[in-house]
């Protein structure tokens, strides 16, 4: 299956409304995992029913639910009914395979990410969807599979005092983002890295496999540029969002967003225009190897052209060839053979093929 | 005829509400399929005549009345009649080369759209005109040929728990824009997995074959891309829409098809830079290859030419040649040859040049 | 003079309402074409002083004069008298070589826009500066010279059934603009058959006339898209007018032009990147087939190369050379030279050299 | 310095009303020549000490101060005091390497462009700043050098019949830039006839020559679009200004500026993607020459080398070669070498590498 | 790290508020300038503890504390505490990362753009960070490290006589955003030089050398522009920025500031395409140059294959070749010979391959 666009048969027609999970397994039972906080308390759980979830919506303190895995319709049935969410929104988050976007339904704002992840080894970048719906007091995460990259906000969470614990849940969602694109940063600033190591190979010695990292590099890229492009229009929106959820004391964070949104798109746009121009490099450096190679080779046959015509001639079996009988004529031959290749070869010194 | 554009002569300069067919006539018969229903009943009839639509207009329920075939005027006439439509309307639907547009009509709302179907053999995309009228409880299909890719809807139709039994007319339009769309990233999903398919072979062993291969896909993606763009801006426009056939309760499904049809643009730009990308590759490795073996076999030659200046040195026939007598002088000859061939070998290895 | 932008020295510094006439003669004489009509009567005149013109001004029927020929500026002026047009205007009108433009006077809407036209047999495109005034009653129209593509709605006037009949002047500049833009997508279609017909001819056997016809093609499509861009500009300008020459309900018309000269300007587009996929393709087919011939060509000078220099050994003159005595010698040299041949062939073959 | 740039240290951290002139010197004297015209009367005189302008400044009519020359402090110093004009506005005079812009100060509005002119014999293009400012009745241009492109505007003054003469300060200003504007759609016009005189010489005999020309003419193009890109905003913004000085009769004016830069801008648009078709038909020509050279001389080549092979063969000096015996055989040699050097042109031909 | 975008595993997930130092540390010790002016008074200290900051923050005066050094988390929380800043504002200060931008928090206004700098030598180009805080009297200025570009500035202030003594802490922020865009200018200015200067080597004698300068220009180039387009919309945003700590009278020069980064931006795009056609050049010049001389050597090597051949006939073994006896052969031979030579290279000349 195309690892940019991936639609089966199967998916064409579905009601909007169907919870029906379009992407791939990831993760075998789906885990619920709980914080619940203020600034007075916190309190985190791993609740394996999804019913169990009821009580929390109530509360007046901030609550976290974060679910992993989201091929289960019946356990998604559960979550809808339990924060009486339309069908709507949670066949929206199942559809792991749609576009980064900001819904403002009716009960609660719908937003969805993609989460990148490089693989240190391979380089290889591994896309996972991320949707958060936002309440009253509740924000929902939903992820493919677990493991993820928030714990540096789980552990600002457990620290009394920052800013996060007196904060709603837009602060929260937007802790959330926020690692999100820093994680992008993160991958780009990476790539980044690598892309400006070749410089240095490019220049004295490339070799084919320059050339293929490269195209790797290249193709990495581009994947990540089609995910991340759409997040900046997401982001923006997101910014300018007027929704009871969100305070306007935290727009100041979503502006922040958007510039660092921003700054990752710039960053890869500039590393693609440095990888196209390696690829110029690399070509122009390769086939000026090969000219020199190429240049070198036909000057030294060249040198030796004239010379075999000589010793030709004088290997005739005419009856008479003056030159034959004279008794110095082999070595006055050495000697015209030796004074004209130094000419060419000064001619061509001159003349800078050499 | 171009696949891109067309227009003969013929087609200039009519009146914008003549009833005049253009396109291919790709069916003999025109058909009509009705079907009608609310959250009670359902029913699904075919009928010969377009006057008996009649009786369907003023029902309160919903009916989709599905036309194949635009050719006949006649036919288009007795529709205008029976719905009340203006000319210019049915004028608009019977022009099968026009843009994808949203015309906002007095009575009735048109939206016309590309329908693509690719063929899995040939790979090549077919393209056909539909055109929806929305009314107050009515919506006609318009298609070129029958045979469609509405199923899923009329199951969902069938099933009286289903949301679409509830709703109106505009759900219906958005059920059938969303199948389009959906078909639109199925196919840009095939092609893309065939364009990913040509990476492996790429880089082992491009043959003339995978260049081709390339060149369809690109022909057949820009093909695509003129097709969809236009749509992007017709959903768009569409999502804006003030009519009155439109509730407000369905541009939430709205805001998804442009979600999708964005998804489908974006998507198809990725994969034109990746074909791109290929057919640099492509060229790369081809030339690459070729190098080597010139550069292989300008270095075999180099090795020989000074061996045989030599041997024709020998075969001079002066009459004073020392060596000539001397009695080893043939094996020193073979000797200082092989010299010089594995002196030049070990030079053209430590320059890489083998 | 230059065929995209023409500016004489003696064009700059002119007062912007001098009668002064930029651009080539075209015709010797100017004519004048009167046609009046409303649903009720029709009369088809064609008047030799412009002075004439003026029984036709307050009339209540719809009047339309075709001015052929703009060179006589003794002319304009009559016709600025007899209309009550500022000077400004018809020096506007006098202007052929300016952008398409709507300019909306105080007494009239002036509309200019090129008319083209395709010599079907050189290829070449040409360009006509057309400009259409619009009063409460009356549709001026001016050309260069005589001949024009109007005739289908001069016969739809004739026509005492049809819309045009019972609509006034702003339906009439709407038809003839209709038509203009038809013959651009005609015109584009056209060259799209000719783009489209390379294609074959580009994968079989690719010729320096194949070449030729693609830059050729080429250059007129810039050509087109030059004319045609801004008039796209153009006519969304003129569909967004608020005048009291346009009534409210011609609006739709207006907007379908809009759609027609979208739908004009991406297929040109669509076609520009067709041609450069053809150049690309062109160079890929020439110089691998350059290729091929030149490593057929080396690879067969390179099996001989080796078997020369084994003959050359035996023409040496050395006096013991025992191989020279043996008597199956020569034998056993074609021998070794028909295995080297063998063998190097055999070895060019597993390479995929030859 | 840069052509497309300048700045020096000296420049840098001036505080914005220090009447500090960035540019060079071009002219000895600062020169004033004062026009003073209504509808009833004409005065034209040169004056030396600006100081004596002040007479001018509350006429009733329009008055149009000429200056060349910006270098000196001191005058600017003093017409700042004539005019009761801020520093800032004529330290902004003085910056003539600034972008093209509309400034709406309190007391007036300053405008400035870039005048060009193309030197008719090496095709340069030369550029100077030209700097309007207009008041109630008074309308001050600063150049940086005497003699300009005016002339045409000062004839129209001298006729009292003009519409100049009857206009105020907004449209004598209008009468200025369009001259400009002309001049740049003039200059745009020469160039594309050297573009276009190119395409001829470039398909028959291109030669290193036609490959400077074109290089030039992109490096001028490219100077020239340098500088008028940023006047389209400019006058753009001028369009739409608001202020006391400018009439609303003269904004049709203003359009028509737009309208002609539009041009200019669009043009040398064109004529840019001409030039890089032209580099690329260079290209492919002189190439496709190369291709055809080389390829005959390989052929060339490649005949001789079996025929050398078979007289090499018969150069040995075995003591048993049957057919050096026979009568015949130097006649057969000749025969079998004749056959087979025309079996392989007949063998090139076929396969059409000839 | 990367140069383009650098982001470390650490700096993910932490909150917006905590005083983190993004970057590298620069200087040592955190260094503390106050300058405090207004019309009639003027004094400039250095303080060493931010503590003693607190006495100028309610002056009616303009107060301006430079800061060089960033890293220094305490000094941050004890500024914080003197202006009453909240932690947010610092927290944007300390990320020397970020993009330029402009915030508007409730007590201030935060600026921050990159401040760049050439190495005159090497030619590189290195950024820092400024970050500007304005609030009613003061403006806080931040720098990585000493030294900098604002000395101007700081003489104007000196002389009681100019603008800025009477002006505001907002005209001083223009002083020196004004400064650090002149720095650009001044910097694109010079690579221009830079590129400006290589046309000529370009022509006649291009070397690696100047290859590799174009690719470190362009390099460099980048960086620029990836660095100063993102302060182009930060600039735009300023010009528009309604807060009660810029005065309107202030406006006109912020708009100056903008049309000054337009013309930066601008410049840097020119230079870019001419640096992109130089490349163009650079490899049309060598690969032509490689061109003429395979063409020369390939010729050469043509004119004596056929006078080798020559030789190897007469060079055969046959008992009868009529010509070996006649008593000129050998000197007719050589007539051939260097007739066959002269025929070649008057055809090689005629054909212009030489």
């Amino acid at each position: 299956m195309g690892r940019f666009t991936r639609k089966s048969k199967d998916e064409i027609g579905r009601a909007p409304d169907e919870l029906f999970f379009r992407g791939d397994k990831k993760i075998k039972n789906v885990r619920l995992r709980v914080i619940d906080f203020d600034s007075d308390q916190f309190e985190e759980v791993s609740i394996s029913k999804t019913k169990e979830a009821i009580k929390y919506k109530d509360k007046e303190s901030v609550t976290w639910f974060n679910i992993d895995g989201l091929h289960n319709a019946e356990a998604m049935r559960n979550i809808a009914l339990s924060f009486e969410l339309d069908h709507l929104v949670l066949a929206d988050v199942m559809d792991t395979h749609s576009r980064p976007k900001v819904h403002d339904y009716d009960n609660c704002v719908l937003v969805s990410i993609k989460m990148m992840q490089m693989n240190e080894e391979t380089g290889l970048i591994s896309v996972e969807n991320l949707s958060i719906i936002i309440m009253k007091t509740v924000l929902i995460s939903f992820q493919e599979r677990d493991g993820d990259v928030f714990d540096p906000v789980r552990e600002r969470i457990k620290n009394a005092k920052r800013r996060i614990r007196k904060s709603g849940v837009d602060y929260l969602m937007y802790a959330l983002l926020d690692i999100v694109i820093d994680n992008y940063i993160y991958i780009i600033s990476n790539l980044g890295e690598k892309i400006e190591a070749i410089e240095g190979k490019l220049l004295e010695n490339p070799s084919k496999e320059t050339l293929d990292q490269i195209n790797l590099l290249k193709k990495e890229l581009n994947f990540l540029r089609k995910n991340i492009n759409p997040a900046q229009e997401m982001i923006l929106a997101l910014s300018k969002l007027d929704s009871e959820f969100i305070n306007e004391s935290s727009l100041v964070h979503f502006k922040e967003l958007v510039g660092n949104i921003n700054q990752a798109v710039e960053s890869s746009d500039s590393y693609r225009e440095i990888l196209s121009d390696q690829l110029n490099i690399y070509h122009t450096t390769i086939s000026s190897k090969l000219n020199d190679v190429m240049k070198f080779l036909t000057v030294f046959s060249v040198i030796f052209i004239p010379l075999t015509f000589i010793a030709g001639i004088y290997g005739t079996n005419f009856d008479v060839v003056p030159e034959l009988k004279y008794k110095y004529s082999y070595f006055i031959m050495w000697g015209v053979m030796i004074v004209i290749a130094i000419g060419m070869l000064i001619y061509f010194k001159r003349k800078k093929w050499l």
